[in-house]
């Protein structure tokens, strides 16, 4: 973020979960003080409230519980933007009190969502234990480090917190999943481009116009601008209007991305422009992976064309 | 569905919660058995197994944690088919044991998305309160039945079966937010079409083709096939494709809706077909909403150019 | 045109055309000296070499047989520009001598295509009467005047021209025919938006684009820009590119005319800007058809989507 | 042609010029009889009556001054079809009497858009000849072999005619110019597909529709099919409508051009189909430029996609 760093972090508690650890991947969340909130909304709050300068909120797949609502939230009430994205796999472990071994488990401590991600290695390894629901990993953890259950389904940081051993790695069914968090900001300039940037949007669509939706994909694709994520929210009917999400490649200063922005603002009931941020890849560093803009939509190239319609306004054809 | 009616129902459990709400709404349903399952991929694999003939999940909007993953679930494995959605208004209600007045209510048990939903209306009316997480909305009512907790926010359904007194009606602070869950069966003929259908797709495009969303939207846009809910969902990139959830307006058995699949069938890497069912709109019934076929895309209209073809190819012209 | 008007006008000759008939209507050709040209491109060329300051020669419709390669000949060679056009209905007249009546006419001097034009008139009118061919609308005039042929069929010019009298109005046989006539000059300005204007391109793309058409009209219709006519030119398969004659709605100093026109530039192989000048409606004056841009699409829709864009850089959300 | 070839043949006249040069590459042409028509409309007309069983009439290029116009013709009136392209190089010779030297030329006979064609090499080779009007590149090698201009600018086939010396070759300005000439016959079955064929169209669209050419588009691209020629012509604007001739890769047999087809009935105000037939290639015979189908559009991807449908429908999900 440009301008003064934030010092006070709020993050999707309570604390030993995977939004924890997401956070701690930022150095300045490292420094500064992290602060558990108990949902989505109370995170976001307290950054609109000024009781914390950011807050890392999960966006995407459905660890922990409370995603899916998230942009909603960051939608509805005062304007806020997203500064940066975390990607994290989902590495769930098992974990228990040191010295025990697996054939000793009989109750596993599990979110109901953690459990069913592992459902097939419990049914393998486990199959005469019985799952015990809990709200959270990170209640999953304590649950074992205080004996009320034989073990737990977590993620890496509650063993680190509850000072737990590991009994089995990746115990998850889909072993590649991902989930992805963002931390939100008070506005402010965007981060500066990378080259590799993603741009946050939520577009409001009139009720009653046939094939709005490819309207707004032929604005971004006739600029180069493709979708990585694309979701539509369930508005009330009497509201008469639907909203999509959209992630796009490309960072709001990029001229192609101005253009679409602009082209989406003349024909779409509302667009609330959410952020500007590095694409965050999983073991790859930004300097490592230049992505060219596509033929003909660098800047360079808007510039060569701007300058051209200047001289054919001017007369001057050649 | 076509055939034999279903007559061993699963639901998202546990009771007393929407799920069960919504499932009761269906005739054969309340004449069958019903069963809660612990989450949406035991209530899926109930059905894949034979161990009962549908299961009521949820699709849409985040009442009782699980939904979104329930395309996934549905794709994942052998295939499954929608047989029909059932809409219901998010209607939570402040419960406690009969007697109880709402100035006496010093605790209350929530799901923690339910207690997030009704934050407005818990800060100006109990304001001193404090809320206990509780993992379902069920588990809320039962815990103010049990004088755990002086009042639960939960389902209607939930006051119903655990012989509670309600408080306060309609808390949520959106008061028009609904629930969209879907009845889930083995794969069978669809239900015949009553002219105001959704179909349900799994589109799978490949990595590297630029605009094959727009490609994808194109091909729906041409035979005037709407959408009304669009989600890309997260792949591990190691796969190198995209998955979107597509509700597109009509029916399988439609001219334009079977022309506009087979169309995505030759440019899609995968193309899944999850149901084709009459559309839900609450508090309206079907024969009161005839939707015309849109200009020229009605299967008359289909016959027509079908006939004429024909001609051409016979050096017929006229 | 801005700046001196031009004073010497060429015109497709030879004299007693329509081309002349066309000319004649604008004041400043009334006035200033006007030379017929043996051919299109001879026209042009006198105005690439200084001879001449405007052209007026023939685009559409077939009168005079020129028409076609105007814009070839446009494209071809030192840039020009379109300044102005004008629309002319096509009215054949049948003229002869004074004092001859239609019963006397044995012989009909005319161009091929204007004696095409008018068979049904003559095979009913004049059944055994013989046509014999001249090579302009002119020369028939002058074989009518000079008694070489009984009658003409001619432009009204050229019956007053060759001092010739009417035998027959409008004898084509589709009455509601039109000529559309330019004046090409050298460039300069495009004479100021009217509202109701016309924008000339030429573009140019590369042979192995799939779809490169639909793209080139995808970056007009999302500018809200419309095409009031189209035609792709044949080129040596050896150059291995197309080239497509475009008659936009708008004028190159609107908005969302020199969006659509950068956009161009940037994706075609190569775009020839050909004049920006007001619509010519026959019969009707500019001031009685204000056209309004599209919703979202007039330049202060424009001004306000940069504002908005502006304000999103700076990290003002709202 | 299907059913019996045709043996009676007309063309555009005179003798002598590229059009009979055309018709006799034709074997069927160079075996039946060939009469010489006035007029593209007397061409048409002759078949239309049953006067002759094809006529050979130019479509694209500027040589002989009729083109432009066919398409109208063939569209307006009773149905006709083409039924085969011949593409010709424009190779304009010099010709004179034998015995005659390029020294000794004064006047040349010309049609005038030939003597426009060539008239950089005029300017080179004959600055001070006079160009002498003629009404056809027949007519002007008549002229010169009866002595009434000294040399004549005309078309191979002139010179074998007229008994004629060709004092240079390829006198052309622009060498790589062609002509396409397409043979017209009442409607039978189109020739069978060859795998590199095309199909012409006149297409109608409805005045008051924005972005109707798009859509027009759209419906060919959806299916992968290319236009190779596209021409709007102009209509009164009371008629209120705007017709297309299109190009189009494919034949009316293959999968796909049948779906586009349909798919243009019914969003089009009216649609004329002109004919199928082998794409001529100058110098490249069929079978040596196999032509495969796009990516999914081949006519077994075709038949794959529309036995899947059929599954789906009896509810086989697979």
């Amino acid at each position: 973020m440009p301008g003064i760093p934030p010092t006070r972090f709020v993050y999707l508690g309570p604390e030993g979960t995977f939004a924890e650890q997401a956070l701690r991947t930022i150095p300045a969340a490292e420094r500064g003080s992290r602060t558990p909130a108990r949902s989505v909304p109370e995170a976001l709050d307290a950054v609109r409230h000024d009781d914390a300068d950011a807050a890392l909120v999960p966006l995407e797949n459905s660890i922990g519980g409370a995603v899916g609502v998230t942009f909603d939230e960051i939608v509805d009430g005062a304007p806020l933007m997203i500064a940066r994205e975390v990607v994290l796999p989902v590495e769930f472990v098992l974990a228990a009190r040191p010295g025990r071994s697996l054939t000793e488990i009989r109750t596993v401590a599990a979110h109901p969502q953690a459990s069913t991600q592992c459902r097939g290695w419990l049914r393998e390894q486990l199959p005469n234990a019985t799952v015990v629901d809990v709200l959270s990993n990170g209640a999953a953890a304590a649950a074992a480090a205080a004996g009320e259950q034989d073990a737990a389904i977590c993620a890496p940081i509650g063993v680190t917190r509850q000072r737990l051993a590991v009994l089995a790695e990746k115990i998850a069914d889909h072993g590649d999943a991902v989930t992805r968090f963002v931390l939100v900001t008070r506005p402010s300039s965007p981060p500066p481009p990378t080259g590799d940037d993603v741009t946050s949007l939520a577009v409001f669509i009139a009720h009653d116009r046939v094939g709005a939706l490819l309207a707004v994909l032929m604005e971004l694709a006739v600029r180069g601008v493709n979708l990585t994520r694309i979701e539509s929210r369930p508005t009330g009917e009497a509201l008469g209007r639907y909203v999509f999400f959209l992630d796009c490649t490309g960072h709001v200063a990029d001229d192609r991305v101005g253009e679409a922005l602009r082209g989406l603002r003349r024909i779409c009931a509302d667009v609330r422009f959410l952020g500007s941020y590095p694409r965050h890849r999983w073991g790859v560093a930004p300097h490592e992976r230049p992505v060219p803009a596509p033929p003909g939509l660098s800047d360079a190239d808007y510039a060569d064309a701007t300058a051209w319609l200047a001289r054919l306004r001017a007369g001057e054809l050649s």
